[in-house]
């Protein structure tokens, strides 16, 4: 038997502590399974004393993990520090330096510098591995690197974020309100204190730049992606969509359009009867389309310490393995630039959701400014007002139009004075 | 670079001439993925003369497979021939024996001779890999042997087989028999002259058999598994079960029992609202229980020659990038041999249809049936007789009983005189 696979976990919270009990738990399987026994040896955390669930005595403590990240001691190190800067790349990049392999689950990390490292860890012969920072337990990356190599892939999404699902699924659920059940995310630990990250859909945006280097061979381009996060959405919303047969979900999407790659991530509508629509709660779901597989879901759970601890572990049973892959599937020399398509130029069919005043022309004024723009509505609901104001609520369902007349047709619609308010623009998915 | 990866094909029906055009489009894109180019240089198959899609041109042609898996002109043979005897598994020895690596979609083989295959390929060095052999082109085998290698998997399940499913589909969707579907699945190619493969329930027991083995670590135990098929359903049981908030599907089943296996595949009842009750037509799904990861669900094509051969295309690009692991993700003297748990000893729901004589007392004599062996009922639905027979259709809903306990109270039911025909008997899923 080749010798142990010595590895030092960086940053012990939910994630880190959980993958050190399960290599601890799984030493004898994990040894059967990969031909060598996998050892952890070193950890790296600000506070020794808590207890963990483990036995701390055997490892080999650093307050520093870029000291560990650099201890000849260890083959791999395991970063789960987490943040695009400071420590985290710090430790990764050391050990690649010195050309051990770095798994992690950090998203942002591999979103800003994540060419960077994988340029590295080719250079020195060390593996990248990061399974974990992409829907939680699911096997993503291994599934668009390895599962569908002989595919074009021309389309992958999903609900990335618990957080958000959770919160959504809520709302309908319950019929409470976002601020409502944001608080309740918060007092079950599903949301952080300061929610921005997850709501506002930049943690899903890190996981879309990371799954279309993936699904399409390019270089990774975090800041191409347009962003809308869920704070907006409002049961108003939630019970118009019931009405019209959709359900409201953050989607994270990378489709190739032509030969460039349109990236963006907001609160979509899709149909109830689709399988992303009946993922609820704080399950993940990703949708790959490709031209050979089809499509194919993975649903499971994008989140929590255990599930995310399967994946860095499944990454150090590859590594303990001999498995040495391109991180992204490719040399990172063939990743690569690829075109970005504008949200502008998104073609689809939209919800729309308007505070009409309820005075005679304006519903003529609206149907007027979609038909200049060549936009054809699907369904238009406009219901009694239950208050005493003056004001309606108008919802329309378009078929398929351009991004840009939507948004001119409405600036339009605005500026005729009819309206009060921000209209609400959702995007519908027919996949 | 390294030298090219040189691949024969034995057997080009529809997944063998689809995989060869695959690695022909596909030949850029593989290269860059694996590090070195995979060429398709020999192929075995009956008639020569037919178009298939490919230049053949450049091809050397065998007319007996194991010829063709002696050769000492190809690394990798791919067998797409069929059958558990005869040239498939003397083919696949051939080329195993002879150091080579084996990809096959074959489960009848696997199911039968896949220690003895797997033996071979660990002593000789090649490669036995089959991730087309189950759920088409859903990659479960590589998820199960590689990204859950931290998991003790507790039970494995799913639709396994895309002609029961399109069957009991058809009859829920468009209320017709189970034989006017079975001839539609014929007529579009869903099922073959002789369906009792699939519909009988043989082609899923083979699937279960292999993700039993890489799901625990067993001894594939073919023999072990439970089987009935989808013939005895009829559209009373799909009314009924829609009723009552069911759908019937065609389950496999292999669970962790103690320290034994139960692995069975029939009928089931599933709720509605579950996950895998979504799945209709040909589609596969597969769901895994393991302790760390939770609960994963696989959802995509189960068949068709394009999506097994992206499965076999990605077993390929495996070989070619150098990945050797165990068939079975363990050792073969690792893979323990485990006590069969005998469906008898199941544990569950059942839902139970009789046909009962319309006079005083059946009702009484049923119910103190059922008492005596302490089933206890969720519901009892008692239609009114549309026929001028003295006969009614009566569908009971167990709470969790055993298997024996409810054959026996049936068998006595039946020997009281009030029943006519045998009792229907599906057991219910609750996951």
């Amino acid at each position: 038997m080749t010798e142990a696979l010595r590895v030092g976990v960086a940053g012990l919270g939910t994630v880190g502590a959980a993958a050190v009990r399960m290599l601890a738990r799984q030493a004898e399987a994990l040894a059967a399974r990969c031909g060598r026994k996998v050892a952890v040896v070193a950890v790296s955390s600000r506070d020794r004393g808590k207890d963990r669930g483990f036995d701390a005595a055997g490892l080999r403590w650093f307050d520093d993990p870029a000291a560990l990240a650099g201890w000849d001691g260890i083959d791999v190190l395991v970063e789960l520090i987490g943040g695009a800067e400071g420590v985290a790349r710090q430790a990764a990049t050391r050990a690649l330096e010195s050309g051990k392999s770095v798994v992690t689950a950090n998203k942002a990390l591999l979103a800003a510098h994540g060419m960077e490292l994988a340029r590295l860890a080719e250079s020195k012969g060390g593996a990248l591995a990061f399974e974990a920072s992409v829907g939680g337990g699911i096997p993503i990356v291994k599934t668009l690197r390895e599962g569908l190599a002989g595919n074009t892939v021309t389309r992958v999404s999903g609900i990335l974020n618990g957080t958000c699902n959770y919160i959504l699924s809520r709302m309908e659920m319950e019929k409470l309100s976002f601020d409502d059940c944001l608080a309740d995310a918060q007092r079950l630990g599903y949301a952080e204190a300061d929610p921005t990250f997850d709501i506002g859909g930049f943690d899903t945006a890190h996981k879309v730049a990371i799954l279309a280097s993936l699904a399409f061979g390019t270089a990774i381009d975090a800041d191409a992606i347009h962003i809308e996060g869920i704070e907006t959405i409002s049961l108003a919303d939630i019970a118009a969509a019931d009405e019209l047969g959709f359900r409201v979900k953050l989607l994270g999407v990378a489709e190739r359009v032509g030969r460039g790659v349109e990236a963006r991530v907001h609160p979509t509508m899709v149909a109830k009867t689709t399988s992303i629509a009946q993922v609820m709660g704080v399950t993940n779901a990703v949708t790959v389309d490709a031209d050979a597989v089809g499509q194919l879901t993975l649903v499971g759970p994008g989140a929590g310490g255990e599930a995310t601890a399967s994946a860095v572990v499944a990454d150090i049973a590859d590594i303990a393995r001999g498995v040495r892959l391109a991180p992204f599937g490719l040399p990172t020399a063939s990743l690569a630039d690829v075109e970005r398509i504008p949200v502008q130029r998104h073609e689809g069919g939209y919800y729309i959701r308007l505070d009409v005043a309820d005075r005679p022309g304006a519903m003529a004024a609206i149907a007027t400014r979609m038909a200049e723009r060549a936009i054809s509505l699907e369904s238009i609901v406009q219901k009694a007002s239950h208050s005493s104001g003056a004001r309606v609520p108008v919802v329309l369902i378009t078929h398929a139009t351009t991004e840009t007349s939507v948004r001119e047709a409405l600036d339009r619609v605005v500026a005729d004075g009819f309206v009060s308010g921000k209209p609400q623009l959702i995007r519908i998915e027919r996949a």
